[in-house]
C-alpha cells in the first residue's frame, strides 16, 4: 500500500502527500525528524507530524517572515533567528546588507538533516562570515545575552514540545529587551483558518510589549490550508507605512520569488472575513 | 473506522476532509452528487470526487468569480451563467442592478440537492424575477441561442465528463458571438499549483478571440491546495484598469466577505514564482 503523509490543520482536515521515498526518519531529543520526497513539493522536511518546510515553496514563508520585518527597519544590521534550523530564513537575511546574524536553534539534528538532505535550502548561509550558529535553548538565550539587535525572527514549530514558552509573553519581554529603539519582531503566528486562538493570544501578548503589533496574510503552499499568517510587532516602525513602490525599489536584484511590493500590500490588506481574526 | 474525503489535487496531493454526517449520496445522469458534513467547512457539495462549494467558504470562490468582471464592466445589464448549479454565483450577480440572469444548468439533480441540504449558498436567488434557470447543455445554448449578454460567467467543473467542452476553442467563439462590444467573459481555471497546462489551454484558446485576458490568482480554502485561478477574457475594457479605491467605493453596501479593491488588485499582481503560470 502506497504511503501518504497527512498534516492534520485542525479538527478533522488535513493536507496529503504521497511519500515517494524517505532519505531520513530518526529521532532526535527533541522531535522525530523527516525527511521525504513527495510528488508535488519534491523533498520536504518533517518534524514529528508536521511539514516544516520543501524544496518546492520553501520561499514562500523564508521570504515573507523575513524581508517584511527587515525592509520595515530602516538600517537591520545585527539580526537574531530563534529556530530555523532549515536554515532557508538565515539565507533570506543575508541578502540584506546585515553585519550579524545569530541563529539559536536547540535542535542540532535539525540543521544536520538539512544540509544533508536539502541543502539547497540553506544554501551557503551557515558558512557566511556573518552568520553565527548556536545550537542552545532559544528562550534561555535571549533570556540571558547582553547582545542587542534591530530584528528579531522567530521561526519556530507549532507550540508543543519545546515551542511552547516561544508563544508566551515571558518571551516577548526578553525579546523587547534585547531589541534597540527601532527594533521590529516577526514570529509565525499560524493559520488563520484553524489556529484562530493562537493568533489572538499571539497578538494578545505581544501587546503588552509591543505598540505596533500587525499580522500579515500569506500562503504556503505545502501547509495545511496553504493560508498562514506571521505577526510583526515593533516598538516603533509600522510596516503598515510601507509603500509598494518602495519595496519594490529595495528588493530589486534580490531575486526573489515571492515578496514584491504587491505582496507586501496584499498581506496587510485581508479580505473582510478574515480581518476579525487578524486584527483581534 | 472513520470515512474521510479525499480531494486529490494533481499527482500524489490531496486536501482531506473527515466525513461527520452524509446528507445525500446519488448518482445523476452526469454524476455522483454528494453532500457531506465536515467539521472544518460544515456541509460541503461533492460532484464525483471533487468539492465544489461549501457553506463556510462558498463566498470565496463566488464573489471572484462574479464581481471582477461585473465591476469591470461598467453597467452590465444582462448577464450568462453557465454551469453554477448550487446557485452561489447566481446569488452574487443578483446584487448587482442587473435586469436579467440567464443562467444555464445541466444537471438539475445539483440544483435541487443544494436547495434541500445548503439552501443558503443560493439563498432567495432562484426564486428573483430577474433569473431565468435553464436546465439544459450550455455548450448548445451558447451555439444557438439569439440572446446577447453583457458579461458571461462559467462555473464549471473542472474539464473531465460533459465540462471538457466548456474549456474549448469553439464554446470560446460562441461566447464571443453573444456578448456586446463591452461584452467581458470570466471562467474558472483551475489550481496554479498542479494545473498549470489547464490555465495555459484556457489562455490561449480565449486569447484566439478576446484581445485582453487576464488570470486572477484567488484563495478557496475549501479546494486542494486552496490557490485558485479564474481567467477573465474581453472584448476591450481591461480589469487592471479598475483601480481599487474605485472598487471600494462600488462594493459599499454590497455585504461582501471576500472581495475587496485590495482583493482586485492582489488578484492582479500574484507573486514572481506565479507568474509565468498566470502570464502564459
Amino acid at each position: 500500500m502506497t504511503d501518504w503523509l497527512w498534516d492534520h490543520g485542525g479538527e478533522g482536515f488535513a493536507q496529503a502527500y504521497r511519500v515517494d521515498e524517505v532519505l531520513l526518519d530518526l529521532q532526535s531529543p527533541y522531535q522525530r525528524i523527516r525527511v521525504i520526497r513527495t510528488p508535488l513539493f519534491g523533498r520536504m522536511l518533517i518534524l514529528d507530524d508536521a511539514v516544516q518546510t520543501s524544496e518546492a515553496d520553501e520561499f514562500c514563508y523564508h521570504e515573507m517572515l523575513a524581508h517584511p520585518p527587515l525592509f520595515t527597519h530602516p538600517h537591520p544590521r545585527r539580526v537574531l533567528i530563534i529556530g530555523g534550523g532549515d536554515g532557508g530564513l538565515l539565507e533570506e537575511v543575508l541578502k540584506h546588507s546585515v553585519e550579524r546574524v545569530v541563529m539559536v536553534e536547540i535542535d542540532r539534528m535539525v540543521v544536520d538533516a538539512t544540509l544533508r538532505h536539502i541543502p539547497e535550502i540553506p544554501g551557503g548561509a551557515f558558512d557566511d562570515p556573518r552568520a553565527e550558529l548556536r545550537i542552545e535553548d532559544g528562550f534561555a538565550y535571549v533570556r540571558n545575552t547582553p547582545e542587542r539587535f534591530d530584528v528579531a525572527l522567530v521561526d519556530s514549530t507549532d507550540p508543543q514540545g519545546p515551542s511552547v514558552p516561544l508563544f508566551g509573553e515571558a518571551f516577548y519581554r526578553d525579546l523587547h529587551r534585547v531589541l534597540g529603539e527601532d527594533g521590529i519582531l516577526a514570529v509565525q503566528s499560524g493559520s488563520p483558518l484553524y489556529q484562530a486562538e493562537l493568533i489572538t493570544q499571539v497578538r494578545r501578548n505581544l501587546r503588552q510589549h509591543f505598540p505596533v503589533v500587525r499580522t500579515l496574510l500569506t500562503y504556503v503552499p505545502s501547509y495545511p490550508g496553504v493560508l498562514w499568517t506571521f505577526t510583526l510587532a515593533s516598538k516603533r516602525l509600522d510596516p503598515a507605512e510601507l509603500s509598494a513602490d518602495e519595496v519594490d525599489r529595495r528588493v530589486a536584484g534580490f531575486g526573489l520569488r515571492y515578496y514584491t511590493g504587491a505582496q507586501h500590500r496584499a498581506a496587510l490588506n485581508p479580505p473582510p472575513f478574515l480581518k476579525q481574526v487578524l486584527e483581534s
